[in-house]
């Protein structure tokens, strides 16, 4: 009955506003964790920080996913609630903690010693961002918050793409335990999976053939 | 009178976006104080850490209460002046200022010694946020400026829950002076307080029953 | 003439939000130069960094001056031009360095050798805000871009407070190659006057009484 | 065929908010990198720094450049579909990604030996800036995103200065190699090009002579 509550019981601007602005610094605070240490030539230390660099691209990626999928379910919302609000809060509060984990984990490929625990840090983090993620699209059906209009059309991929995530980042949390290099590269994988629209893309490059 | 100011003095937009900005840079600044530092093997630097996670959710439900509260005050608003303007920056001043004393207490309990002064300085920072919060709330209502609509709703629970969590706080502080690690947990059961709509979650409930 | 341009050349949406993100992001940021260092007791350390509360007070209430001075000049603003969103940068530039000025500063008063330095490079760039905002209003008004109903009725205060605050700067720049201490309760006085409606608050006193 | 698609695909709003967020985050995270060390009088330190100052303007004014690129494309926008969301990301990733070689560059002025592999990194940076942004806008031309008003009427000089940009970043990179500190002038050189639009200044002082 998506009727039933014509009378928005709150506007979402102010909410997306606050949801923006912690994507965005979250993400753009990655980059402070990107450093070069000695020793070794300029040239040395810039080649060692690589694990820094996967790590930035890694989470950069996966926000940025969170990011499409908030305002994936945003665009769909006819009306929020304080309910809603305090969901929200508690996604922004797992992403603006991933700059943590990701320091870890480029601090960590450095010293394979560390690595097994960062990378199971890391991996439990995204498992949060994306699970916290789905609770959040799932009240605003229960309580009948979307537009009528944004029940049938999805966004491309977002709902469809959800098990196997989930799927793969217990996959990846479990292989970490033994071979934590190979979970990132697990994660640098989900996080494209997220992000590139296969089916667009492949659209596209049928149009343009 | 309501009606007295019919011609918005202020536009609310610009007023609503500083802010807005002020709260998610604040709220997502408090990740950088998370560390973790030798020694001990990787896991056990990982868990000797605990005092930051406790700080770092601690600030965030504060300042996410913070927000919440600003939003349901912005929300009854049917125009600003300059006066608010100013009240709210003394406002902005003191909840970005939470990263400094949650740095303090994140150090402070991994060095007893210290924990005395640092939950004091948290606790007074916490008081002050909530108090001239309330002061914010209180300026529009003496100089109409809400909307007449806004006059008979509040936010649920917002007013109602003022002079408890004055109270909590003012003991919290007391209890800390004796007892640090008490007012960690007292700050911490008051930001779930604050955050949590126990109302709704039980109307919640009860409807899913 | 100010009916000349009835079309708008560029919407001010973008440049306000940009703005109020540099504004934001800039004031937040002050914070993360508050911080105790040894040696001495906890409260010890916690009150000898003094230095670092001043600063951050002095510097939050000059970039708030600057908000709202920005929030009066674009709340005038009709319609906004490629070159207007140029000096609009340029301000931005030095309201973003502030935080160096204020970090060295908060270092120097502690150590009184570094004072002279700090004091004047601190004092040149809250001359150099002021001066970049001023240039950025006169430029609307020569290019007719203000709404015609914004050019009666003034930000209260703001362009009567222009020549004293920079006779004041140039006052407290000079005083502080000789005393800087003096300088810096100079430009905490001035953050305060622009800050601090005087008339508003007579008026609102008076009410009261 | 511009009017094949009367129903905007996807509103613009956020991603033009979580757009300035990372923008100006980016832009003011630039402030955190110019220090001052030691040894030296408080001047002499203060003066040493320099590099840190150029490196702060020229990446200031290459972010500012950005971003006015980019509210000139979003500008002419009439919708937004979900591959430019990704495609945007992948322009987001870059900016936010610039602080990291300017506080190599900032670093390596000062330690000639590692100059060369600093100022090569942060030409490739800005080069990717550019291309990327360029692929941002050439995607909506092919998509038939733009409004029809927006086809005719460019930014002044925006496309203009894409090819002499990118030569310009090509042989600054080269030159760098064996020259860092005149790649730096270049890169500022390109910086004041992309800023200042100079038929625009000429236009404004020839009719005020």
């Amino acid at each position: 009955m998506p009727a039933q509550r014509d009378t928005p019981r709150l506007g979402k601007g102010r909410m997306e506003a606050f949801s923006d602005g912690v994507f965005a610094i979250a993400i753009t605070l990655l980059v402070l964790d990107v450093a070069v240490h000695p020793p070794g030539t300029p040239l040395e230390q810039v080649l060692h920080a690589w694990p820094a660099y996967v790590a930035y691209v890694v989470s950069f990626l996966t926000i940025g996913a969170a990011w499409l999928a908030h305002t994936a379910l945003t665009d769909r919302l006819a009306q929020s609630d304080w309910i809603f609000l305090r969901l929200n809060l508690l996604v922004l509060l797992v992403v603006a903690f991933l700059p943590f984990p990701t320091r870890l984990v480029a601090d960590a490929l450095q010293h394979t010693d560390a690595e097994r625990v960062a990378v199971t840090i890391y991996g439990l983090t995204l498992l949060a961002i994306r699970a916290l993620g789905s609770a959040l699209a799932e009240y605003p059906r229960r309580e009948n918050l979307y537009s009528p209009r944004g029940e049938g059309e999805e966004h491309p991929g977002e709902q469809r793409k959800l098990l196997p995530v989930v799927i793969g980042y217990v996959i990846a949390i479990l292989v970490g335990l033994l071979l934590p290099g190979v979970a990132v590269a697990f994660y640098f994988g989900i996080a494209v999976y997220l992000v590139v629209p296969f089916r667009e893309v492949a659209r596209l490059l049928f149009r343009l053939s």
